[in-house]
């Protein structure tokens, strides 16, 4: 009890979705914090192992509402639908609670985005200024500079892409008008809810784009690639249902302005991620694999040329429940509280 | 007795491995064809149905060698590595057999391309003259005309990446200096033979691009558009593994010279396939899925635009087995012998 | 249109499940039927192949409700949850259609036992005197003989059980105290309505038993066994749900009276079942597997011996969909009718 | 360096299978053991990151023989094919080294089992006295008092198996002439070399039996069985091949000699399991599934009645990989060096 009382206490809203889950998963390793509360709407009152058989024997913690959550935590983690993380920021603010979000409140930095994509008003503009959207290999200087307590963790599709991307477009040397992105997510994406595109014999040997050029994603890629490149960037963004579990592979295409060699996009690669944990620059000649990430909170980025067009070809892969959301949430969390980013994070990707 | 022989009688060399598995199957319900003889060098004595259970009580044809199978065959289909169908198509060009090739010796019209792509040279230069490139969609004319009698049957993710640009780029409406191609196929496409890729427990659950922008296919891809432009062109393409067992679906991204509504795009790919049986063009809103077209011999082509950045989107699938192989062989035979195209070749996709 | 006017005209109600949908894709390439209504609940007013993509351009028959597709067919498939069949029933009887009613409404001989296992009455009971159940290889000859109009086609795990157990039950060699039914079935066994169970990420990389000793398919296994032994059988059955789309595999496990040798066993198969299309009793040696029946009206068998413990092991496969629901329910109508029994069923199972 | 140098030195021989593979993952997060070296015949040379990418940045150790393996470990872990432990074990056995075997050689205590269904005698036949067969919940106490440094790990199969029954077998109520055990097992079970079985076409949609009533763990599980009851135990084992990457999952019927309510069969489980870290039963009602044990240690066990037959049915689910074989052999290194055995094994099945 003495020891539990010095960890962090931490809470997760929506825990029995599939991020939650996850985070309940892998904060259970978590050398410095406790699970507090964790909260849901469709299964409050029941026990979180009776709804992941998998939990059994390591977590008996019975399921509460979103205000109990927040009194009994140190830092809310928060998976809930567009729209319902604002006013639990204000909870949180209020509390003195830090809050990392995994939806998509506090991602976009301009109300207008926010309101095209998701058909909603910004109404805490002073909270929307103090938040902070991070990638921590690439905002982790503005978490820490701000102080931030509200965290607007990435979504998905845009960590794969915007760790693959970021040291090319830094770079200067990519044509920013031509720049086509094709991701490939596994079906966990789609999050628990069944619903017929998700019914097994429907999803199983089949393939399929959706939301062509129209996922709500691509204003966040745009977001931070023109963060990095100082110009106003779009990108065409096809996001395709992958018959797997887990894991995005990003298949970038960018036409570079001069010709280059693959040992300079390489260099220029190893250098910007040279420091970085969680991100692996694959040696040339090999290909990034969603199977050699899954469970583990890598990002592997493999680079390619085609010499015939003068295209880097960029290929990234990330578990799209770890980096892609849980793992990055409590890689957030780790940088905000001024803990090493690793800690409790360094489980290895299984090879099958 | 009498009525089978009245048939036309087919061969299969290469009979064994999956092209040839599914040549047979298909042809045995052919109304037209019966099927004299199975060339397999691996099996050869074995009879079909003990290699393939799936076989039993439908062909108990002893597998044989290829000098048997040309002789009691007046249409020979071929399925064998690259540099072997040469010295067949010689054989059968003797014996005034018809070769539907399933291989790549008789696909690219320059030698210098051949001899590039699979370091090889053309040694009967007179048959590569004769023979003809087909898919039947955008070539029928052509083997009409010359009568051809050697049939290069095109690879599979050609067909699906021909088939889906044919009527944008033969329009004018592209700009022929920016087409990427994202493709995708079943693991049936490496063929029989075991390897690590394709190893369950390596290929379930994983996914990756290979031969990034170096895939044989490339060459063949361009041929091709560049017929239908008139003009030299070069793609960007890039193969992924994706784990089912049949299906290619490709995803297109090509710039065009000016904005277009997404009705006048579907206009062009309508006119362009209304008379087609195998060629699917969806609905406005629909989206290509490789369940739709699995096992069948349809190539389902759906449409979008990404006006943010006035690209167009063309998705296409088919299965790379059927329309993709053995299918398509089927159709080019029809073509050539003068029956119906589309006869032995009408079966629909299973829903799941 | 004269050519049609002499086809069987048939419907389906439940048309858009997945029996259903493979009734009505198995039935389009039928010689002497053609589809005159499909009815559908849920879908009513739509195009059959805006529900399903894989019918476009083969079906674009509007579905309608259940009294327009009696009143327009010869033979009303139905699948339909139970309780429903009985007063669907009552029209077709009235109205002189055939019934082949793909539920389980008219599969128990015993209303105790419907009642019991399903919790309702029979209604009609003088329709359920006139009904015949019928897996044709075991019931043919009752058909024929009562000249039957209402047929209970089947429960998929009792096809491949009855079918598996047939032989060696009218043998009268087994120990009818010990039979031990270990079925494992493809997903699409559970429907089209999405479920958690059913949902992909729940459902892939997962493997367990359902219904343990207590499915409903129970009492028609039973029926049957007693029907072939003259006793009354009791078995213990054990389902599991398979990641694959569709097959069931039975491992049946019998203990023999006395000591046997493996091709004495065979025998008794070999005979049993010479005659019969759609029933491939495996060499010795060879092991069914449900890749080799996917797709097709095949029930596949294989026997072995456990010599140690002197039981018999029977290994049975089908595709749940076709031999366990939509081809043998055709196969019925055939029967019925008159026509061959394999008219419209002769497709061959794809290799992979 | 200094840190290190305190930790238990291990090495794994055969550390590019599957299975040493997934030790070396394993033990890389052992909080007290070192990976000293790692052996492989046909990657010796290479880099273990160069074969397993999953790997980079966890693992550069570069490949060596089985001598190097030996000499720098206190502990050396094996996975080779049958015959080749015994002469390692007399290395490791003069040089005072511990060795946890995974293969099959110091398994069964007979020879003559040995001999009948390996076809090799035992060379080192006081290795074999002095060696112990450990699954450590049933034999704990004999590694113990016997101070065992040879230790025979189980396999898969028969951990699942042995698990499953011990509390029921040893309660005195079983039929013990009538036990069927139907497993189901994931192609890593099949190993890391790519066959025509586990190609992925040919397995992916497919299931099937193998090894019928004649797979050698059957002699491994019999001796347990035996060893709990103090009679001669003879089971019918039938293995599947299952289209998953990892799991087993057992359904074991056994005839009761008496009826029996499930709420005593329960109460026998539970006692024999209660102080157990890696034995999970099932409340009564709940369903073992892989899903919920995979890249765990944990065994769930789910406990039913058939009441019509008077059978007991059991099911049990294992990760093959982990608690199947590399997690039970760390498990049997804590038991042999004193560590609690849960040490560096307290992962979490993810819940998809």
């Amino acid at each position: 009890m003495q020891e539990s009382s010095k960890k962090i206490q931490v809470g997760i809203i929506g825990a029995t979705g599939y991020a939650g889950a996850e985070l309940t998963r892998l904060l259970m390793s978590h050398p410095c914090a406790e699970i507090a509360a964790l909260g849901s709407v469709s299964y409050e009152g029941q026990k979180m192992e009776d709804v992941y058989p998998n939990l059994r024997g390591f977590c008996d913690i019975t399921l509460t509402g979103e205000d109990d959550v927040v009194a009994k935590s140190d830092v809310v983690f928060a998976s809930l639908p567009h729209g319902l993380s604002e006013p639990l920021a204000k909870k949180c603010d209020a509390q003195g609670k830090v809050l990392i979000d995994l939806g998509a409140d506090f991602r976009l930095y301009e109300e207008a985005d926010y309101n095209e994509w998701y058909k909603l008003p910004y109404k805490e503009k002073e909270l929307h200024r103090r938040a902070v959207y991070s990638i921590p290999e690439l905002y982790r200087g503005k978490v820490l500079e701000t102080k931030a307590k509200i965290i607007g963790n990435p979504g998905c599709y845009p960590t794969s892409i915007a760790l693959g991307l970021a040291p090319l477009i830094e770079s200067g040397k990519a044509d920013l008008g031509h720049i086509v992105i094709d991701s490939k997510s596994g079906v966990t994406g789609a999050g628990r809810n069944p619903s017929q595109t998700t019914h097994y014999p429907d999803c199983n040997e089949a393939f399929s784009p959706y939301k062509i050029a129209s996922h709500r994603h691509t204003p966040e890629i745009e977001q931070t690639l023109s963060d990095l490149s100082g110009e106003s960037v779009r990108v065409t963004f096809v996001p395709h249902l992958l018959p797997v579990n887990r894991g995005i592979l990003s298949t970038m295409y960018v036409d570079l302005k001069e010709t280059m060699e693959l040992a300079a996009l390489w260099d220029i690669y190893h250098k910007f991620y040279e420091k970085e944990r969680f991100v692996r620059v694959m040696q040339m000649g090999e290909i990034a694999n969603i199977r050699n990430v899954r469970m583990s909170n890598y990002c592997d980025i493999s680079l390619h040329l085609d010499l015939r067009t003068n295209r880097a070809i960029v290929v990234s892969a990330i578990d799209n429940m770890v980096k892609g959301a849980a793992g990055q949430a409590i890689q957030n969390m780790n940088l905000v509280l001024g803990l090493p980013e690793d800690t409790g994070l360094s489980f290895i990707a299984p090879a099958f």
